[in-house]
């Protein structure tokens, strides 16, 4: 068996490299950023429809999951799931640049053979890494969609989707 | 240099491997049925927020992305971009269905080292393979998470988002 046939046997095909992984949440980030910023200071904490929490209080929730996750999975180390109290746009604006560098800081210390083994988080969700951090992104996709909808019904036109 | 460091250098590390991204995405297109299921058969193609869509008319786009993407990365044959007129919920579950069939049986015949492949979508949206699905299934998430907010306005628990 040549050297290059043990490689084919030996990888796990890839569907996504874990930079370009960390590139595409980035560009989630960058735009549940520009949603969060769409709002208006007074409506971000107070507005809501069929109710569902408020956009500012979904974005808590993120920011209480997507840096502590990765957090997490570095040090095996995990707090209890608890968003801050936050209030305003500026903090949590503030904290959320804050999250994305501590996210790039702590992605570059994942082991790269260790995205399919299987992990608790926060003390209860159970399964592989990739599982995890997928679960984040997909949350935080699921929840700026329903910022769409709030900014939508305040009059207001939400970032193009696709822009990244 | 031994086979083993020749298959390290080789091989690019694994985020999540074209099986388990699969399984991922079917976990998703599981939940949205769900979704699509929980609307009265009479709101599912009238009821909306915002001046948004309805969300069954958000179906039919994610109908007209999902298996046509599959299709088209691995025939490099594309169709233009175009939703298909559907206005029933009993109709838009059996495209669903089959779309979901279809998607299996393409994705089996995808390349397992072409994901990172730059390609040309809808003869207008270019690059990488792992790209162009991930933008199918996000997009899905997305104006799923909008539909959960067009149940709650309607008075209807949806079903739970970590259920897949």
């Amino acid at each position: 068996m040549s050297a290059k046939k043990a490689s084919t046997a030996a990888a796990a095909p890839a569907f996504i490299t874990p930079d370009a992984l960390l590139a595409h949440w980035q560009g989630h980030r960058g735009l549940t950023r520009r949603v969060i910023d769409a709002f208006p200071d007074d409506q971000l904490y107070t507005f809501s429809l069929g109710g569902l929490r408020t956009f500012g209080e979904m974005a808590n929730e993120l920011l209480a999951i997507a840096s502590p996750m990765v957090q997490g999975l570095v040090t095996g180390d995990w707090e209890e799931y608890s968003p801050q109290g936050v209030d305003s746009k500026q903090a949590l604006l503030e904290l959320w640049d804050e999250s994305t560098g501590e996210i790039a800081d702590f992605w570059s210390q994942l082991p790269a053979d260790g995205f399919a083994k299987t992990v608790t988080a926060f003390g209860q969700f159970t399964g592989p890494v990739h599982w995890q951090i997928l679960y984040a992104i997909d949350n935080e996709i699921h929840h700026r969609g329903q910022g769409y909808v709030y900014l939508r019904a305040l009059g207001i036109a939400p970032p193009a989707f696709y822009e990244r």
